[in-house]
C-alpha cells in the first residue's frame, strides 16, 4: 500500500471515529412508545423468554447478532498488537457482515491471553449473541479455543482465520481443477504454512477427497512425530502425507498438482513452480506480499494462479464466506457451522461461476457478486435442514 | 399495565425482533473503499494504538459505547430471570442511551451468578467499550461488583439501578425542599428500601448534606449492629441514623420531613404520611404500584409526590440521569464517574425547571425535555475539568 493511501486509510478512521453505529428500531417518542420497548411493556417479553428461552430469537436481535472477538494475538500480518489495537480489525469485520449479508455484529476484544480465561469469558457473554465468530487469534491457541467454545455454547462458533481461508480456498482449487482437467481424488497438494489457515485448508481438503496433502512447516514437511509438530500438527500429521514424506517445501512441491501458500512472502521460486506437475494450480496466499508473484508463476508454467490480494484476479477473501454462512446458520437457528456446511459453502461459491464464465484468472467469484452471499445461505441452509441442524 | 397493552407490547418485540440495529459508518461499495475500512488500510489505525492506547478514542468507536451489562439477577420487579430474558431489557436500555443522548450501546448479559465470575469477565472485555453500565444485578452483590469494577477498569463503571436513582430522587428532593421552605441539612429523611437503590440514595443525601437519613429494611430501621444487616447495610448505618433509632418504619416515619420509597407497594398508609412533619415530600417509588398511592398521600397532606410512574406526576425516571452522565463522562475521556458528579447532574436535572416554573406537581422534569441531557452533560464536563478527570 502506498503512503499515500496509508494516509487516507488513517483519516478516514479518525473521520468515522468507529466504523460502525447502534440505532434503535423502536420508536420513543411518546410516554407510550416508552412504555412498550422499556419498562412496563418489555417485562412481557422477559416473561416469555423466561418460559422459553428459544423465544429470546422471537423478541430479541439474538437471531442476527454475531459478535466478532478477538484477543488481538494475531491481528493481520501485524501479530501481537493486544486487544485494543486489534479494535480497526473487528469494526471492519463487523462492517462487513452487516455490509455483505445484513447481519448485525459487535467487536469485542478480550484482554487476555490465556486460553482458559478467554474461553470462560466468551462462554459467560454467549447468551447474548446468536453467533460467535473468532478472529485473529494466534495458532495453536485458536484450536484450543474453538474447539472448548464449540462444546461449552450452544451457539455457531467459527474461527474465520481458520475456516474461511479453508471454504475459499477450497472452493477455487475446485473450480481450477475442472478447468485444467485433473480427477479430484488423485491430487497432490502442498499446504505451506502449517498455522491456524494451513491446517484448517489440510483438514478440509482431506475431508472432501482431494486428494493426498502434505503440510509444510518451516522446519520442513509435517509428518507423524516430527520434533517440530505442536498438537494441531501432529493431528493433522496423522489424516495428511499418506507417504510420509520427510524434507523441504521444495520437496514436497515436486510433483504436486496445487500449491496452498499461507506463510510468508516469497518462499516459492519459479523452480518450485516448474517442478510441480504440468499446469499446476498455485495459491500464493501471504500477504500484503506472495509466496511467488502471480506474473513469476505464470512464466514458470501455473495454470491457475490466487492470491489474498484484490488487484489480481482470483482473490481469496473470506467475505466470499463468513457472511452468507453466518447468515444461513442464523435463519435456522442452527447451534453450530459443521463440516459439511462449510463444504456445502465451498461447493456454492465455486458453482457462482458458471461452466461457460469459468477461466484461468476466474476461478473465483467478485467479493462484490451479490450472487456470492445468496448461493452460500442457501447452501448451509440445504445443509441445516438435510442434517437435522434446523432449530427454528 | 392493561392485558391489551401488554399484548401490543409483545407484538411489538415479535415485530423488532430486537431494538438495535448495527448500521455502518464506512462506505464499502467499491474495492478501493473495502481497502481503506478493511485490509490492508485498516493496519494502520492498528500500528497507530499499538504506539499509544489512547488513539482508540480517536480512530475506534470506544468514545461513544458504552455497554448494557446484567446477569438477570434483578431485572425490573420480575427478579432473578436470568439473563436470557433479561435481554429485552438491556436492549431498551441501550434504546434509551441513543435516543436520548446519542451514544452508542450494546447489551450483554452475563450467564453467572458468582460476583468473582462477573468481575473476571468484564474485565476482560472491558477495553471494547468507553464506558459500562451495570444493570439489574442484585443487591448486595451489586455494590461488591460495581467497587470491584471502578478498581480493575480503566473506563467509567456505573451501576445504574443504584446511583440513577439516587440522582434523581436527590434532584426531587433539592427542588421540594425549596417549595416547602424547608432547610437543608436539618432535614430527617426516611429511605425504605436498603437495597441497591436505597443504599445509594442514602449515601448520596448524606454527602449533599441533605440531614439525617435513616434507612429501614423489611425488619425495621437499619442501625449499626442490628441483627439483620448485610455487609453494604453495615457500612450504611455507620453514616446514618445518626440517633441509632430501633423501630419500625412507622416509628422512623414520625416526625420526617421526607419519605422515600423505593421498596414494596402499599406498604404506607395515610396515618404514617400524617405522623410525618407538615408539608411533607413523599417519593413513592415502588413499581408499579407505590408504597402510597399518590392521591392517598396527597389527602394525608402531603406537599410534594413523586413516583416511578409516568402516568402521575414527578416521575423519577433514571432516563433523565445516565443518557447525559455517560454523554459527559465520555467527552472528556474520564477514567470514573465520580460522587461529585453524581451530585452535579442532580443539581443540573433540578435547575432544568425554573423558579417560575416550580410547584409541587412539578419538582422534576419530563423524561422528553430536551434540557435535561444538555444540563447534566454540561455538569459533569464542568466537574471533571474542575477535578483534574477530563483525560482529552
Amino acid at each position: 500500500m502506498e503512503q499515500k493511501e496509508k494516509t487516507i486509510a488513517l483519516q478516514k478512521h479518525a473521520e468515522w471515529k468507529g466504523k460502525l453505529e447502534v440505532v434503535v428500531k423502536a420508536p420513543i417518542e411518546t410516554r407510550e412508545e416508552l412504555s412498550i420497548a422499556y419498562t412496563p411493556g418489555v417485562a412481557e417479553p422477559c416473561l416469555e423468554i423466561v418460559k422459553d428461552e428459544s423465544l429470546a430469537y422471537r423478541y430479541t436481535g439474538k437471531g442476527n447478532l454475531v459478535a466478532v472477538i478477538t484477543d488481538g494475538t494475531a491481528v493481520l500480518g501485524l501479530g501481537d498488537i493486544g486487544p485494543a489495537a486489534g479494535m480497526p480489525v473487528m469494526e471492519g469485520k463487523c462492517a462487513l457482515f452487516k455490509r455483505f449479508a445484513g447481519v448485525n455484529a459487535v467487536p469485542i476484544c478480550i484482554d487476555s491471553k490465556d486460553p482458559k480465561v478467554i474461553i470462560d469469558t466468551i462462554v459467560n457473554i454467549s447468551k447474548s449473541f446468536g453467533g460467535i465468530n473468532l478472529e485473529d487469534i494466534s495458532a495453536p491457541r485458536c484450536f484450543e479455543i474453538e474447539e472448548a467454545l464449540k462444546e461449552r455454547c450452544d451457539i455457531p462458533v467459527f474461527h474465520d482465520d481458520q475456516h474461511g481461508t479453508a471454504i475459499i480456498t477450497a472452493a477455487g482449487v475446485l473450480n481450477a481443477v475442472k478447468l485444467t482437467g485433473r480427477k479430484m481424488g488423485q491430487l497432490k497438494i502442498v499446504v505451506n504454512g502449517a498455522g491456524a489457515a494451513g491446517i484448517s485448508v489440510a483438514r478440509q481438503f482431506v475431508r472432501m477427497g482431494f486428494g493426498d496433502v502434505i503440510l509444510c512447516e518451516k522446519e520442513g514437511t509435517v509428518y507423524p512425530g516430527a520434533p517440530y509438530n505442536n498438537e494441531a500438527q501432529e493431528a493433522a500429521a496423522r489424516i495428511t502425507n499418506k507417504g510420509g514424506l520427510r524434507g523441504t517445501l521444495a520437496d514436497a512441491m515436486r510433483d504436486a498438482d496445487v500449491f496452498i501458500g499461507v506463510s510468508r512472502p516469497g518462499l516459492v521460486t519459479k523452480e518450485m513452480v516448474r517442478s510441480m506437475k504440468k499446469d499446476p494450480i498455485v495459491f500464493a496466499m501471504a500477504n500484503p506480499t506472495p509466496e511467488i508473484m502471480p506474473e513469476l508463476a505464470k512464466e514458470a508454467g501455473a495454470a491457475v494462479v490466487g492470491t489474498g490480494r484484490s488487484d489480481y484476479p482470483n482473490q481469496v477473501n473470506n467475505v466470499l464466506a463468513f457472511p452468507g454462512i453466518f447468515k444461513g446458520v442464523l435463519s435456522v437457528r442452527a447451534s453450530a457451522i459443521t463440516d459439511a456446511m462449510k463444504e456445502a459453502a465451498s461447493r456454492a461459491i465455486a458453482s457462482v461461476i458458471s461452466e461457460e464464465e469459468l477461466q484461468p484468472d476466474y476461478v473465483l467469484p467478485d467479493v462484490f457478486d451479490p450472487r456470492v452471499v445468496d448461493a452460500v445461505v442457501d447452501a448451509v441452509v440445504k445443509e441445516a435442514a438435510a442434517s437435522g441442524a434446523d432449530r427454528r
